[in-house]
């Protein structure tokens, strides 16, 4: 056994066993021992985009960690942006970095490159693997240190001979220990307290608790004591529709969301960031918190969200019950083919069970208002900014939840970062359905720029568009293996969506919409 | 004047005239600013990766930096890979980072991240523009630091703030210090002695020594003294072609390698890494050098290697002529197209003048035989090894040399890295002429398992194969805005690249290749 044998065999015995790759030649023993464990499923991306942002959507579903394989340095910088998002999200991911050959590296051949570094901004753990005697204990390491909560990155950099050299055989699981069991009963009878006081007070709520018990409990004690319940703006993946409880998200606009926070005396933060505005503009305030509001952080960061949340039920005396989303559908709409008339038709179509992965951005405004009282379905978001992860978190969504539906709902100008995700959710035969917004901009930059007090001129507003040459989805989806059609009338885009969630297998439906809302 | 406007009128100032970015909120006094500064060249990509690799082809063409725009860590992160690729071709960048406003920073929102420690990675020169007064200066400083012999990236990083406060003016140019102006005589000496010695000598040359009077000093020494002329693998750009000094590239594979370095007793190098073997391979040695074989480096890295070969000449007693390469094309071929009727057809066609991105990988092999003798012309190699870097460096060369044709050898793997290069190139009407040679696999990497002595099964062979589906390269030409054909034959190739090499703006034709040669 070597040591990548080790090394796969200890990821699969520890629960990993879905590993999307861009591999090269440093990682080819890793790929050649995928034949001698058959628990592993390796799914190739052709763009290391990809392969980290599908990593990310599969533990968003799937709550387990998956692993990365990129080749070096380059590697990884290409799966950057979506490692940052999973950052933000708080994936697990085990991220496996290839490097040269330990002897190798003093000669500082052309693929060299200081991996750590680029791994530090991304990474809740790093580690450089020193021997194949050792990898497989790295690789039990990494799964445990992915899952300490909230999860995280866990960067594990490979060099080559580790892989070939001969290995024991695989390590350990190691568990426990993801962090902290016990909840400060003095901090929930504080955060009691405030919400019994009279005065108005928030419950700011993000990660775990934006799903199944989290989400219902946070609700409930919201109900019982009559605080205002507000979730971060992006959550990672949250529960929806029809017959679950209903929480407002935080504006992306700093100005409605400071509406949203208006007038509280208290702010309890609960599995959230403290809530800031996403950019800075001129003359405007960056901490959304209104003046004089008390913060109160309930929890360290990986404490047990669901448990702390249960513990504050009990103490305000919330049984766990709330009121919950009512069923409806919008009509099926006609006419011209604009963000409303788009919202109407996903939100008239979107099958029970369903994962939205939402990168619609400005011409995806109306959507979550007319998919709220859909059937259940899950919604997942772009946690950490950067852009282009619709379509890798869609394609690992699909790998982690082959019987359901998933929906992407992507902007164009995104949708060009890692487009490359299409052929794989062809390769897999991923029942992904993928609707490019395309308004031929990048329509949230004309937006900023207002915002930020910048006044541009034409050569300016050139940067922000999308013709010349206009871009053509259709043909780029068929070129990658992906059958796509293009809607101009709300009636054919309506048609058009229906078929497509309804055939197995990926497909794109291009939407084309205004330029302007 | 803001500070937008202050750096940008100091980069034109400075001879930095052209910027390549994928600007987002944080950028968008930047690109506000671009209105105010005519001079500047503002060039969109629709990928960080494609603005990266853009200025790095501009720069090998101009000897010019181009301006680089990127959106904070993750834009940095998309366009890593092609900025490692300048670090090794030793390419002038000026890679702008914007980053949220200083006082915004102390809240970690969503996009924050560690630029620097990204950064560092690929550049030789990174700051933090800290104040609209001092940003000019700091631009000045960066244009100055990309230039340092042999050249380096240098980036620097741009809070918002610092864009949209007032500034006093552009900065002064910061001239001159771009490397040591002496040459060691004593160096010299001892080089000319070696050379006079009798013993078998290499010299082994890159970066500048690939063009010009660098590469006819070069090869007059050579000849002057009987000494073995070798080049860097993978030069950033090179001379070749009829009527000019030919000289050997050290071969990639390190088997190859040796025999062209055996029996040397000596080896002068001078403006090129030591030789060693691109990746490692179990029980193959990583340093390609003889034993016993004595090692000179003639100068320090950021010394003015023309200058020094001059005074090499000069002291072994060249006087600067050398032998060229003769004039002969191969005819145009007919039959099955493969690698070698490929590499005929484009030998036949090549046209005076072109400038060769060759990424055509283990597809490309006989390209450079059948080309050696057209008319003169520039190559353009990957420098560093991180794939994806041929449609961006053409797109940039295409910018620099708007009266050139450029021929991108473009392998299908690695096209689909930066393949949002099309749109570029269509966007700027370039004169770019894309040969995608489609061979349905990572084919280089098949050849590397059997090297590393990786034995693969099915799943591992899964894993380099580039069909179920097949990527259509017309189609995703189509999509982005470039005409395409798709050739089969040897004689359809030919005519279809004959019409793309004479037809203004971009084209490509895809080449479709057995998987083997």
């Amino acid at each position: 056994m070597n040591g990548a044998q080790a090394l796969i065999r200890t990821l699969v015995n520890c629960g990993v066993d879905t590993c999307f790759m861009n591999p090269g030649t440093s990682e080819m023993h890793f790929v050649a021992a995928l034949d001698d464990v058959p628990e592993m499923r390796a799914v190739l991306a052709l763009f290391e985009g990809v392969a980290t942002g599908a990593a990310d959507g599969y533990a968003r579903v799937s709550g387990r960690p998956a692993a990365v394989l990129l080749h070096l340095g380059p590697g990884l910088g290409n799966g950057l942006a979506n490692l940052h998002n999973a950052r933000r999200g708080h994936t697990p991911i085990v991220n496996i970095v290839g490097d040269h050959a330990t002897y190798h590296q003093q000669y500082d051949a052309p693929l060299q490159s200081d991996i750590a570094a680029i791994a530090s901004a991304v990474s809740g753990w790093v580690r450089s693997a020193g021997s194949s005697a050792a990898v497989a204990h790295d690789a039990a390491a990494a799964v445990h240190a992915s899952l300490q909560r909230p999860g995280q990155v866990a960067t594990l950099i490979l060099p080559a001979d580790v892989c070939w050299e001969e290995a024991p055989g695989p390590a350990e699981v190691v568990g426990g220990g993801f962090g902290p069991e016990e909840i400060d009963a003095a901090t929930i009878d504080s955060a009691a307290a405030l919400l019994r006081s009279g005065q108005r007070t928030g419950i700011f709520i993000g990660g775990a608790l934006m799903r199944g018990d989290g989400l219902r409990l946070s609700q409930s004690i919201a109900q019982a004591t009559g605080a205002t319940l507000i979730s971060e703006t992006f959550p990672a993946i949250m529960d929806r529709g029809a017959g679950r409880p209903s929480v407002d998200r935080l504006a992306y606009l700093a100005e409605f969301a400071q509406m949203q926070l208006d007038g509280l005396e208290n702010l309890i933060i609960v599995g959230a960031a403290h809530p800031v505005s996403f950019f800075a503009y001129p003359g405007k305030a960056s901490d959304l918190v209104p003046d004089g509001c008390k913060v109160m952080h309930l929890t360290t960061e990986n404490a047990d969200l669901t448990a702390t949340m249960a513990a504050l039920a009990d103490a305000v005396g919330a049984d766990g019950s709330c009121s919950v989303q009512g069923s409806a559908r919008p009509d099926r709409p006609t006419g011209d083919l604009n963000a409303q008339s788009l919202g109407a038709a996903i939100g008239a179509l979107l099958p029970e069970g369903a994962i939205v992965a939402d990168e619609g951005n400005t011409a995806g405004l109306f959507v979550p208002g007319s998919t709220a009282g859909c059937p259940p379905h899950e919604w997942m978001c772009l946690t950490g900014g950067s852009i282009g992860y619709g379509m890798p978190v869609a394609t690992g969504a699909a790998v982690a939840a082959p019987d359901r539906r998933v929906l992407n709902l992507q902007a164009d100008g995104s949708a060009l970062y890692t487009v490359q995700s299409l052929w794989t959710q062809a390769r897999e035969e991923l029942d992904v359905t993928t609707v490019i917004l395309n308004n031929s901009s990048y329509a949230v930059l004309n937006m900023e720029l207002a915002r930020v007090g910048a006044e541009p001129g034409p050569r300016a507003l050139e940067m922000l568009d999308l013709t010349r040459p206009d871009i053509d989805f259709v043909s780029i989806a068929k070129g990658l293996g992906v059958p796509a059609t293009r809607a101009t009338t709300a009636e054919e885009f309506t048609e058009q969506l229906e078929r497509a969630l309804s055939e197995p297998g990926p497909n794109l439906v291009e939407a084309m919409l205004p330029a302007t809302l």
